[in-house]
Order: C-alpha cells, then sequence, then structure tokens
C-alpha cells in the first residue's frame, strides 16, 4: 500500500557530478543494486548520520573519511547494511572504498560507503568489487533515476525531486534522491537522501543549510520512532554554474527556500511510500510557547498508536486525539486553551468534543486520503509541523512477517 | 487473546472495609457496572491520579475532594469515563457524590468518584442514582470478587491478588483488585487500581507506600505508551488490626515486601490480558550507570514498535532489538559492552551477533509465551525491570474497530 501515485519527477542532471548504477546481486540477481556517484574535485560535500549509538560500520567508515579528507566518490549498496557485524564489517566497508580508490586513483579515504538492506550478514565484498567497473562506467550526469532506483530496499517506487531557479541571470539546479521510509522498514536499514546542486557554496555553509533542511524534512517524519542504524544524507555543491550563494543575501533566501521545499518533497515522499500507510497525515502544532513543546505534542500525537489505529480505521476519534496531546508533557498545558480541527473540522475546544462537532463531519475529515491535524494550544507564537501515516494490519504484517 | 489463564485468587477481606456491586445498566442491561466502597472513619487513603493534563471530570473531583476532607465512599462506575465532558462533567461527577451523600449521611465531599468506558459521552447521572440504593444494600466486607468483576471495562478476566503477613503475631491483610489494561484499551479509560490492609499507617506513610508501589508496577508496564485520561490507583489503611507499621522497623520492610509484590502481581495481570497480547515479556536492563538511563532504554525497547512485531512474530530480530537499544538516548553507549539475552540465549554482545549464536536457539527462546529480555549495559550497578506485550494483528484490531 502507498499514497498517491508518486510518479518520479524528471530530474535535472547537475553539472559536475554523475551517477553509475548497475547490477551486482547483492541480494537477488538482476536488481539493480549497486549506485556510484562521483563528484568534481571542486565540489563540497556536507552530511548528516544517524545518532543511534549502534551506527552501522559503513556510516562509521563514511564518517571518517569525511571529515579527514576530500570525498570524490560515494558508494551505495542495497540489499545489505554492513549493520551488526563488528569488525570484520569495517573491514569490509574499508575493502569496498579500496577497490573504487584503485579502479579511479584517488586514495581509498576519499570514498564514502552507504549500506542499506539487512542488518547483520556479512556484505559480500567480492560481489560488490566485480560489479565497479560497470559502475564506473555507467557514470553518467544522467544517471539520477537509475541511481534514485538503484537504493530502493522494499520501497515501492523511487523517489526523487528536482527543483530550478534563477540567481543573477543563470539558472541553478537542485536535484535530489532518497529511499527508505523513514523507520517503517525495521531491518532496511534505512533512510538514505542524496542533493546536489550546481551553486557555489562553501563547506561550512554547505553543511548549514543541510542540517537546516534535514531538521526541517527527514526529522519531522515519523512512522514508528524507530531510528535506523544506517540512516544518512548528503548535500553537495558542485560549484559548476560559479554561482555563488552568499550568506545573508536575498539569493540565499531563494536558494533555501527550494532547496528545503525539495527536502520536504523527498520526505514526504516517504512516508507515502510506507509499507502499510493507507493515510498521508500533517501534524500541524501551533500557538505554543516555544518550538521544543510544540515538537512534544506534534510527536506525542504522531506516535502515538492509538491515534494511528483510528487513522487507519477513519475514525475521528477526538478522545485519543486530546489524550495524546494531554500526555505530551507540557507539564502546564491548560486544556481549555486547546483546540483541534482534522481538515478544517473543528472536533475539539475547551478540553472536550466542539459544540458545532458533529460525527458525520469528522467522518468525512478522517476518510479522505490525506489528513492534516491542527493543534491550537492557545499559549504563544511557536509552531510546528511532523508528517506521518497510519498505523494498519499491513504494517503489522510487514514486521512480523519480515525474516532477515 | 491474553496470556496465561488468568484465575481470580482468592481475596480475603479487610476488616473495616465494605465493598457493594450492582448492575445500573449504564452501557449495557444487566452487567454489573457500578461498586461502591465503603471505608471506616478511622480509615487513611492514598491516591495517585493520572498525570494527563486532559484527566477526566471524576478524576478531578476525586483529587479535590481527597485533598479537602477525610473519604469515606469511593465509587467507581464502568461503561462511560465522563472524560472529555467538559463542565458538565464536572457537574455530573459532583451530583453522583451528592448521591451518594443523602443515602449515607456523610456530606458530599467525602465521596471519590471514579469513572471508567467510553470517553465524551455524557454520564448517566439518573440511572447511577437509581442504583445506588442496590450498590449500599449489597456493601460486605467479602465483596472484593463482586467488585473485580464490577470495574471491568473490555477486560476479559477480573483482576485481583491478596496478601498474608504476621506482624507482631497478628495476621496483616492486603488485597487489592485492578482493571484496564494500562494503555492498551483506548477510549476504554482506563487503569483503576484499588488496595487496601487493615494495618494501622499514617495519611503520609501511606502516600508515600502507594507512590513507591507504584512507581515499581502499574508505573512499570506499557502497552502503547498511551496513559490515560482516568488512571487511578487508592492505597487504604483501615487500621482495623491495630498492629502499627512503623518507619524504619523490619516489620515494615515485610510489609513493603508484601505490597510491592502484590502490586506487581496486579500490574503483570493487566499486561497479560491486554487485548492482542499473545507473549508476556520483561524488559530486565541492568548495569546502567543510573536508574534514569535503565528505564530510557527499558521502554525504548518496550515501546518499539519493531521489536513488539518481532515478538509477535517469535522473531529472534536482534538487529532490532540493538537498534532500539542504539536510540534510546544514552548519548555516551558503548555498543561494545552491551550484551543482549533473551531467555537465557546469549543473542548478541559487542556491537554485533553473539558468535555463540545460533537461529535455532533463538526461534526457540523466542516461541514461549513468556519472554524476558535481558539488556546489559556494561557500565555501572543500576537496573529496573519493564513488562510489557507484543504487538499484534489483534491490537490493530480491536483499536481500529473500536468505535465509541
Amino acid at each position: 500500500m502507498a499514497v498517491g501515485n508518486g510518479e518520479l519527477a524528471v530530474l535535472h542532471s547537475i553539472e559536475g557530478l554523475r551517477l553509475g548504477t548497475t547490477s551486482a546481486g547483492i541480494k537477488k540477481p538482476g536488481r539493480q543494486d549497486l549506485v556510484l556517484i562521483e563528484m568534481d574535485e571542486a565540489a563540497e560535500i556536507a552530511c548528516v548520520f544517524t545518532l543511534n549509538r549502534f551506527c552501522a560500520a559503513p556510516v562509521q567508515i563514511a564518517k571518517k573519511h569525511w571529515q579527514s579528507d576530500t570525498p570524490r566518490y560515494l558508494l551505495v549498496n542495497t540489499g545489505n547494511a554492513n549493520a551488526g557485524t563488528g569488525q570484520q564489517g569495517l573491514q569490509d566497508a574499508l575493502a569496498c572504498c579500496d577497490a573504487v580508490a584503485s579502479l579511479t586513483g584517488v586514495s581509498a579515504s576519499q570514498v564514502l560507503p552507504y549500506s542499506t538492506g539487512v542488518i547483520g550478514e556479512a556484505l559480500p565484498v567480492e560481489v560488490i568489487e566485480a560489479a565497479l567497473p560497470a559502475a564506473i562506467a555507467a557514470l553518467d550526469s544522467n544517471g539520477w533515476a537509475d541511481a534514485a532506483a538503484g537504493i530502493m530496499t522494499t520501497d515501492t517506487r523511487p523517489k526523487g525531486a528536482s527543483r530550478q531557479i534563477e540567481l543573477c541571470g543563470k539558472t541553478i539546479t537542485i536535484t535530489g534522491i532518497a529511499k527508505g521510509a523513514g523507520m517503517i522498514k525495521p531491518n532496511m536499514a534505512t533512510m538514505l537522501g542524496y542533493v546536489a546542486t550546481d551553486a557555489l557554496i562553501g563547506k561550512a555553509q554547505l553543511q548549514a543549510y543541510l542540517e537546516q533542511a534535514v531538521n526541517l524534512s527527514f526529522n519531522r517524519i515519523t512512522i514508528d520512532g524507530d531510528t535506523s542504524t544506517n540512516d544518512a544524507c548528503s548535500l553537495i555543491a558542485t560549484g559548476a554554474t560559479g554561482v555563488a550563494v552568499h550568506a545573508g543575501s536575498q539569493d540565499e533566501q531563494v536558494f533555501l527556500d527550494a532547496l528545503l521545499e525539495l527536502f520536504i518533497e523527498l520526505a514526504q515522499a516517504l512516508v507515502k511510500d510506507g509499507e502499510g500507510a493507507s493515510k498521508f497525515v500533517t501534524v500541524a502544532v501551533q500557538q505554543g510557547l516555544n518550538e521544543s513543546e510544540c515538537l512534544k505534542v506534534a510527536y506525542t500525537v504522531a506516535e502515538s498508536p492509538l491515534v494511528k489505529t483510528a487513522l487507519f480505521a477513519s475514525d475521528p476519534n477526538w478522545g485519543r486525539l486530546l489524550a495524546a496531546i494531554g500526555r505530551a508533557g507540557v507539564d502546564d498545558l491548560e486544556v481549555d486553551g486547546v483546540s483541534v480541527r482534522i481538515n478544517d473540522v473543528l472536533i475539539a475546544e475547551q478540553g472536550g468534543r466542539a459544540a458545532s462537532y458533529s460525527e458525520e463531519q469528522g467522518q468525512r475529515a478522517m476518510s479522505q486520503e490525506n489528513i492534516v491535524i491542527d493543534i491550537l494550544l492557545g499559549r504563544g507564537e511557536h509552531a510546528c509541523k511532523v508528517w506521518t501515516t497510519d498505523l494498519s494490519y499491513d504494517y503489522v504484517r510487514i514486521n512480523a512477517e519480515y525474516r532477515s
């Protein structure tokens, strides 16, 4: 199950960056499962990685290489997460970097490895090595769509987004791909995102842009609250257009707006493709005293199994919504000031059901595929948005039947 | 579905306390749904209530009456939670107290009301008033078993426990009943517990005992993390035996051990009766630096939908366990020091699968009805235990199909 049609957008190429996808046969023969991304020497790359303490071997190596050298290649395999693999896993991730290095003439520390797939099985290094020449031969600036498919695990469809804006009379392109459905796909460890632009942006600035965009997109989606061991997202600026994005300029705002829009599109695509997802749900909290309490409320609602099963059932169960808001840890919340809308139907106010509310209205709102839950706390000026999905039989089936 | 046979234990009477159960017909005709508990004038009562900011009308009234007067009656109805009912709900709860007061000759503020059942519907006050004489007529010190049944909502079986100990050559009895399955039964708002003893205990001391016992029992169970709007638990000491429990004495330890044992038995009974529950799971975290980090890890594992669906599937999915431990917010956790056992099978150590582990062993351990997940953090001396259950199709069915 997935929400919406999810057709892959046109993905514009980024000068200074090439992608090559091939079939190594890591888990299933014939499946496109190995992606190599090549960056020009002048390109800058920003990265964020999972905060899970059990982070996978490739995450540890990628982090180290990224901090200590100038990355030129990103190597992504699907079918095997190389996670929970101990010392051997680190050696295997390094061996893949070595292989790329010796074929391309860079040093191994200029290669960042990424793995996604089953946890706890040894990475088939030889199989990957054997396929690398084909991945190199396939390198092409028009390789985005193939790469979007090549990084999928149990995703039902590739996910990509592209934006073009005008800066200084020149066209600037931002293109990105992502895979996974946040935390919905258990052993399939999990979310990966690669976004690139041909604008010229310094390393520190690029890192700030990435963190800001991730914080308002991938960090705002939640399926079941489970964070994977392999999550990673990178933002690359090739600078090929020569158009610099200057901090504090109006151009910067235009660029950041487009960047954030693209990140949100990718993040939402992950939620919509969540296996078991039959609804796409926006939890929008407003009128909070600060952002932190807005997020507490939004996540508590978005992750409440009782709210999620009600969403699955199209049940306008306002009691569960109020109960989730009430236990979100906002200690001095005055329930009289709280109101809740579902798709513009006022369902609750002043600590109880809204006087104007009828079960038919609620039912109609909840039966939509796209649901917006608006929560007004009546305390201040702050707001946040979190995206999630429902909890269905399919979620249990997929996660109960999944065998590594 | 429920775990174990769950036969109701023999519930010894407590001198100085009588319980009367009758059928008011609040939701279903003929169902025992109204319980009155009468305490002798000398009895002390300690109370804890839900921390949910949307707490139900009866909780607000019970709290106020308990703080301002000497309680003599506890009135419990099932079938209607009187929650999310605004100002009318408060008036209705008060009206029930008035009715008890005028029939028994106490003041209304000496009556504590408790409601459990559907959220958001007006409490049928007349129906309750009409049944009160029958509840009063039924008052009996042997009324525990009837009361255990009378406070049930969708519980599949009544829950009670009883202990007798010797203090100063006299027999001291502790008896209690509880209902609900923590947070598993959504709109059925939810956990209620009533425990009484004939020992002589001062009010402040009794409150401390209750908070301590609840903290290590009802506050250590989690089904889905949802806290209800009506949760309440009371501990009554009638003092009828004249045997005082002195703070700091050896007798106190004997009493507290029995009390805690009884509370844990009741709390575990709630988990075992969780609808959709096919496993009873103990998450035991040891070797933590402090209790707080042990609890973080225990709750993250116990509430992880991925761990819970693996438990349902009897899938020894150690990758999900490690991932949950890794995201529990213990920032400086060294994964090399962590080991995990399931029912004495070592499944993970040093950040990965244990060398000695085999899938068959894991499978055998996970297919038991009672599962103990032992997590050793390798950092210190602190420990905690949390009890939970699995996440099954039935959980989704019950919570998706439930209509208020």
